[in-house]
């Protein structure tokens, strides 16, 4: 049996029974996927520890609210394609016969705390996340209560498995292909700039980066990558200016935004140096900054429209924990016209 | 008694006895603020016309959704501070002890109907609009609902009044303010870029223009007023090419949104001409674009807090049909170094 006071989640049967979260979940939702043996030690743990599957959470997905929860991100202005993601979101979930809910956290308050009274309201169905940020507790929060989400962004846990269900653009991937696209442009330096180094997302990026320069036998260590103090344009500027000031200036730039990427052009241009000639510069996120440069910022485009559509498909199966990883399309410009 | 065929709707009741809508409005919810003639002549007409105030905006208003209804634009990546809209409004409408419902207005549907639809599912209590256009049929059709609504952005009719209750940014105002202070840093050909004449805002931002210019004795002719094919980065900058090479070259450009004036800035800068001392841009939106601009762009900043405070108090008294023209904000950087 539990020990008292400690609340039996499904968390609480999955290490009680040496297995994973979606295990648990699997017994109790598609026993047919899980072999006999280890079906049986689940069930037995249920059984010892008295385990009862959250009610509201079943309740809220027979009862249907009709709406998708939607948390706006605390800092507006931030995210260059919010109202484009939120565009794509609300229209597939509307495709799904549902609408998105609008909400917020505000500063002073736990996140969580926000979250549970929108399901203690039974106002959402289901909850979208995205503004993930690592080890992001609202993901575990609803994983050991049952509630259905989905994720847009990973959590980079430091141990175990992502909570729930997510999809992703594969930014190590994408970086890695605007370096084979820089090599080939006869760059044999190229310096990474990024920023806040406990970043997930940054750091995906960066391990693209830095796979593709050892694979190219191009230097790749840590005197080429740089993390900027935050993701802002004179962040980027100063980062650049560091690193052409070293003993090993880069000839191209990998910039981890599109922000800090307009930052890099900026140094660039003011020190007479011809973009997309002797230097050139790459962003991520395809903003509308992207084209505010002169002859334009090559950058990566975020499938918008795909990552809104599969997080309404693994909404559509909310006890299964799944990731989707989706590609980044490159987009390519003056800033460094590669052959794409 | 109405003609046969024809819905008796407020604003029939409204033609009928030669009154506006507002004044049907406030005989049937607040009868004490009209004077006695003419409450007894709209009383008339309601009788004779046999007119029945909607049941369905009746109920809505007591049922209580919980839900603020708002349309996403259609052409997403546009609005530059969609998402501190959208975060401001969230938490206002919060504050209420309400939600905000997203939904989108699909090309191939009548915006109305979607509105429709939303009130005969009695998914919401009312709606926030924005991005409105001229003569908006949604305004004309939510008002002759009766359905409660408020709008961010006036409709600009072009005649009678504006339907239904507003918050605006005063763009006239801003641009005369520009006006004024480039006149005092020595400006005194000033010019005004803006995009497609029918827009109402674009007009009104102009009008400010125009009417500090002719105030303070300077040109203000057509032949200084350019209208973009739209509102792009490359039609900036063509416009500025064009003012440039004309006979009247102006050294100062006030320009209707930031977008257009970074393109107008690179114009600048690809002749060689001094950002800031030769030449002078104003942008509209203060937008992360006004960032981009090395020494940055001066601009006005829309109080979009306010904004949406406003639009929640005018969501309390749906049946009052008022106005409010909120102050822009002129933010002063490098591009048009302003004493403010």
């Amino acid at each position: 049996v539990a020990e008292p006071g400690v609340a039996v989640t499904l968390r609480y049967v999955a290490k009680h029974a040496g297995v994973s979260r979606q295990t648990v979940s699997n017994v109790l939702n598609a026993p047919d996927r899980v072999d006999p043996v280890t079906r049986a030690k689940v069930e037995a743990a249920i059984m010892a520890l008295g385990y009862q599957p959250n009610r509201t959470a079943r309740n809220l997905a027979t009862r249907q609210a009709g709406l998708i929860g939607y948390c706006l991100a605390r800092r507006p202005g931030h995210n260059p394609f919010m109202d484009t993601f939120l565009h794509a979101l609300s229209t597939a979930v509307e495709v799904a016969g549902r609408h998105v809910l609008l909400f917020t956290a505000p500063e002073d308050l736990d996140d969580t705390r926000v979250y549970a009274d929108l399901v203690a309201q039974r106002a959402v169905d289901a909850f979208v996340l995205s503004d993930t940020v690592d080890n992001d507790p609202r993901h575990t929060w609803l994983a050991d209560h049952e509630i259905a989400f989905a994720s847009f962004g990973r959590t980079w846990p430091e141990q175990g498995e992502q909570p729930g269900s997510w999809v992703d653009v594969d930014g190590a991937g994408s970086c890695a292909e605007l370096v084979a696209g820089l090599h080939a442009l006869g760059h044999s330096r190229i310096a990474f700039i990024g920023w806040r180094a406990h970043t997930g997302a940054v750091l995906d990026r960066q391990r693209g980066w830095r796979s593709e320069c050892e694979r190219l036998g191009l230097p790749h260590g840590d005197e080429l990558a740089v993390h900027a103090d935050s993701d802002c344009l004179d962040c980027g500027a100063s980062a650049a200016a560091g690193l052409l000031d070293s003993g090993h200036a880069p000839t191209a730039f990998v910039v981890a935004s599109d922000l800090l990427a307009v930052g890099v052009v900026r140094e660039v241009k003011r020190r007479g140096l011809r973009l997309g000639h002797e230097i050139a510069v790459t962003g991520f996120d395809d903003s509308v900054l992207a084209t505010s440069v002169d002859g334009g910022l090559t950058t990566v485009r975020q499938p918008i429209e795909e990552v809104a559509g599969t997080l309404v498909e693994l909404l559509a199966t909310p006890w299964e924990a799944r990731g989707v990883l989706l590609r980044g399309e490159l987009v390519s410009r003056g800033s460094a016209p590669l052959q794409v």
